[in-house]
């Protein structure tokens, strides 16, 4: 018995998307409404006043209507002027590409970069730029998930801060899954969505601006407007009152409602230990069946998916599919540099449950196994079940 | 009994967002699955076939992830090069807006405007392109929802092919609604979407790209890429075996799904011929009660929305909130120059049943004559019933 | 254009089932629980204690498994014992109807019948009681739904405790649409369901059994017991630590829970207001087109269906094709001795909306003059409105 | 961290009710037609139709509006008349338990009654009714749920129509889920119901009565008619120009039409394969952490519920409670005589995937070890992993 490709796989664990939390997946059904009917206005001011206090910023996020690659393009032509020196931060493939962006807009973009299994040091930004105080604007990705490291971001927000410069934080995948948020990293924009951790479907992105950031956005009169990439034309289209620069997408508001209603419900604390626990399984699971994790130290590793090395010789696209085909469970590959070496298990929203470990490291072993790699699945199913008895009964 | 603002209206008779068919509804809570799995790709492919076929394109047609303004957007960022002259055709405000659009891609916008409440005339078209050999791309709104009024791009089209241009097609609000489409056109960039007459919500766009518009896309070394705003980016993601730019919009492709099963098992000509109906029954509707269409002869009038001229003297913003309170009934306002001066009441998808037109005039009447307009609601009902009934009789 | 028979109807104004309300259509479709999980359980005792609150009674309420029907026939199993003189009242088919369950269970079976576009007159049943001291059971139908027609159950609850007697009502069609309660209407067993007014599909009855009503229950011998049509096998059951009798319809507990939620939200009063107007709307039309409403007097209409009195000569079937072909609304016919003699338009849930009352006199009055009644469909539509407006300004 | 008993369990891996389908859950929500309209008859009739496709019937099978303990019930009443002597076979609870409704109709019950965790010998049952040959009933359940054992119903079906009985068949909670049908039991009356293997909620059931059930139902002057408990009310109902005897389940009808497609497509023996494998899994990992199954022999272990033996000294409620708030998994109890000796793991519908036997060997391992029984989880784990992979690969 083997699963076949053309059927929609049993479990789904990847790094995104994830299967959306129930509740959401029926809202998504509501009645559509006008986008100019009064009832759904004070529903998308309702929705934005939710987001803001899931969020915790100081001001109303942007809800901007494309998944996150929309707002992190819109957040480079936004706040990147022509005259900006920016220091991009690469630790992964995400962040190396938002330098790709960030050098369409500014003067000049410097570069950090670190083996993508590893992390930023703090130290060394701030070192960079106390040598570099022309740098106007510094780039971070919180958690860059194809190499499933995390960033320590509010140590490189308070730097930034130090150096007067501003901080464009890409948390897509990180937030709601863990303790991160706009105020704590002092970041200028930071570009989150619900697709993630929040157990949305692809399709929004979240977008908290500082009131610095907004400042900078104003003062570049290069920033779109009247576009697709624009935050500014969002600014105050969550008023009830205001109007909307294009059509919003009422389906995934109602969606992100439900989201937001059940994340606030479960508590944020809750939520994140949910996430926090389901990696600590797996990555027990995981080092127990003899297989390496892909960050270099486990400090570093994301709460929200899990990279694991693959072992020499053996490329991570056969293994997915046949863990795929013999267990039915659908996990991700890595991206650019990382495809083939790593492959990686979301531990997202509704996937945040630790039971999904011990899914994952059973599909991920038996794959390993059926193509000849030396990993004992015995003994990974054996220290995942321990870790999570361990932690219900610390 | 009056019907309150904070509660979802009864009937959503406006020219979109309307509500989504009830199979789409459902459709949109499908499991979500990860984009690169290959049940979902397969399922990208298949839905982009199928939507080929709606359109009766020659290429398969991109899907691309936000509602029509990104395509719009998109189609001028990508075919208009900055060498270009085009001519923007505006009968009404979206074909006025497009042109804005146009002026920061293009060399030059030449534009032909008449009263936004008549048509383009093909002719005019002919004669401008013939003295102006320098154009390259000439845009025009099929149905300028705005207003309610149609263009003959079939027409223009003929005459801008006779001209050596490439066409431009916002088709937004009319496509899936009426006969119209890419290639009887012959547009070189024809956009539409889900959201209004195929009973999507909005999240979505189509674009139906020529082999000649995918030529002049290529050779223009200013086309976006790597950008929310590219339509090269999406050009072969339609295959199971390629790559998405970023993460498509799962739920909603789902629901497009649903959406393109149903009005292919329905039948495009039998779609049409409802919205036909609709739109029929709803005008003489509203001349039977006295009040005057806003298009000034009805053979352009939109069989997708039907735009009413206010009375003298009456602005349309409290005629409109009056029919949500007094009937809940929730229609469109007009849009910058035809704000105040007209309401839109819909016939997409959904809402295409001869039924809801008694139901608008009876919404529409009624609160005109609340505030005060001299208007026979009576009249206007049995007009419309007698509208419907030699249509059923014939 | 004709409605085709093997495609849904556009409208069902029937007088159930009729369509769900949204939030209900959603509820149906949670995930579906263990009934002894014990987040089940508690949701079970909540929806009960929710249904109580709604019915007004002093007990925690019946939830049974079956639509009315079920609760019915167990009423009469349960609480008429082998030795019980019963007095039914039939006023029409449903009431006639009961008399027939009574008869297997008591020892003689008494009936008041009046002609079926009549109602009960409580003195009459006064004088009966009088007169036949040993009638321990009187049975009364609410809402007559076959003929549209509403019993005083209040009066005639009065006058049966008067005598001593307990009193089965069925409100199956009349509850959640208008004032009526087993309080007020001192009912032993009082049998409804939310499948009619209170937008659930059909599938669950609700019953409130008085302290009187238990005690007789209690005292019969022949009650049934581990069976389909045991009451008393369900009296403990709402409570979150006591066994089902058998697995209840976890799916519909889910939809009446949305439904409930939505009433009191609503507001009882609110709704019945709904369902009045409606009503009126919809009466006014009928008799403006010059068809006569099936009541002998209109105090006597229910709320909550309107039956239309057919033309003489012209049979219900061929004019409910008829609308359903011409206009796609579906409507019920009579039953039994009413069958072909008048037609049903629902004012339930949902389709309590005057609106709909408009579209029923368009269809009903479209289809009676397209085979040939004398019907002035205009001046229909006219008084339909003046009377809709005329609420609205009063 | 606990998981909250007022919150519903991350996984229900009962023996019924479990989750439905996702395509099962959205047609719930389906719009709700009036029974009468000629769609909704037109899809009753179809639906029996899949049905009797399914169920390899040779008359189209019944729809009963009731989970199947209504159709356990009617068959009892109908077919059962008051001369017969019946003989029920009681290897569990639920065969017990029928003897007491054939006891209500009967002249005679005989049984034989085996140790629940064991089966029926069908030499027993010929050599019984060699020498009881005024046996005309005979009684038997497929699987008896609260065992989870199985009786060869087929062999018991051949001595029953060798002796010149009847057969009733109890395969609830077997069809669908192995191979079991009434044709191949030459069942007169083979109840079983959606919602177990097939993925429906609990609200209906199936009854396939034979040629020879319906002459002896007819044939009997007791069997109940306009009744909830009667079959033959229900015979014709299923011909769309039938009458229904009371208001079907429109939503639950719904459902059922989803699920039995998604059988039919998947293909039976698939879906048996399916369960079949998630069985062994579960058995082998129960087996592999030493506790034992209740059958005493495995081959009597149905392929859809796995029930295991409470070791010496422990009871089954308190384990039930621990798996549920250590591991969020929710399994059923026993019933009666099985109450608190064991625990009972689903293996139905949407629950037969091998990955949930994992889980169910993790929590039901888990909560037994924290109890203080002597197991080793790690060892069940690598025995169910064994299992599957050796499955996978043979």
């Amino acid at each position: 018995m083997r699963y076949l490709e053309t059927k929609p796989p049993v479990f789904t664990l990847t790094a995104g998307p994830v299967d959306a939390y129930p509740e959401v997946l029926r809202a998504l059904g509501t009645t559509v409404l006008y986008d100019y009917d009064p009832a759904f206005q004070a529903l998308f001011e309702t929705v934005t006043l939710k987001a803001q206090k899931a969020l915790g910023c100081d001001l109303p996020p942007l809800i901007l209507q494309g998944e996150p690659v929309l707002a992190l393009e819109g957040a480079a032509a936004s706040l990147i002027a022509r005259d900006d020196v920016v220091l991009n931060l690469a630790s992964g493939v995400y962040g190396k590409g938002f330098g790709y962006w960030a050098a369409r807009y500014a003067r000049k973009v410097e570069e950090i970069e670190v083996p993508y299994d590893t992390a930023i040091d703090p130290d060394q930004v701030r070192a960079f730029l106390k040598e570099n105080p022309e740098v106007r604007v510094v780039c971070v990705c919180n958690h860059d998930t194809p190499s499933g490291t995390l960033n320590d971001i509010d140590a490189i927000g308070a730097v930034t801060a130090e150096a007067g410069a501003l901080l464009i934080v890409d948390a897509v995948s990180s937030w709601a899954g863990m303790r991160t948020g706009p105020t704590e990293s002092r970041a200028a924009v930071y570009v989150t969505g619900p697709n993630k951790c929040l157990g949305c479907p692809p399709a929004l992105s979240l977008v908290a601006v500082s009131q610095a950031g907004w400042e900078k956005i104003e003062a570049n009169p290069d920033a779109p407007f009247a576009s697709m990439l624009s935050l500014t034309d969002w600014k105050n289209a969550w008023k009830k009152t205001e109007a909307f620069p294009f059509t919003p997408s009422v389906a995934e508001i109602n969606g992100l409602d439900a989201a937001l209603d059940r994340y606030l419900a479960e508590g944020p604390e809750a939520v994140w230990a949910r996430h926090a626990l389901t990696a600590r399984v797996c990555r027990e699971g995981i080092k127990g069946m003899g297989i390496e994790l892909w960050p270099v130290t486990e400090d570093i590793a994301s709460p929200t998916a899990t990279a694991v090395r693959m072992p020499e010789g053996i490329d991570a696209g056969p293994v997915l599919a046949e863990a795929r085909a013999r267990y039915g469970v659908s996990m991700s590959a890595g991206r650019a540099e990382t495809l083939g070496k790593l492959i990686r298990i979301g531990h997202m929203g509704p996937t945040a449950q630790p039971a999904y470990a011990l899914l994952a490291v059973s599909a991920l072993g038996g794959a390993l196994k059926a193509l000849g790699a030396k990993v004992d699945v015995a003994a990974g199913l054996a220290a995942a079940q321990a870790a999570w008895d361990a932690a219900i009964d610390q």
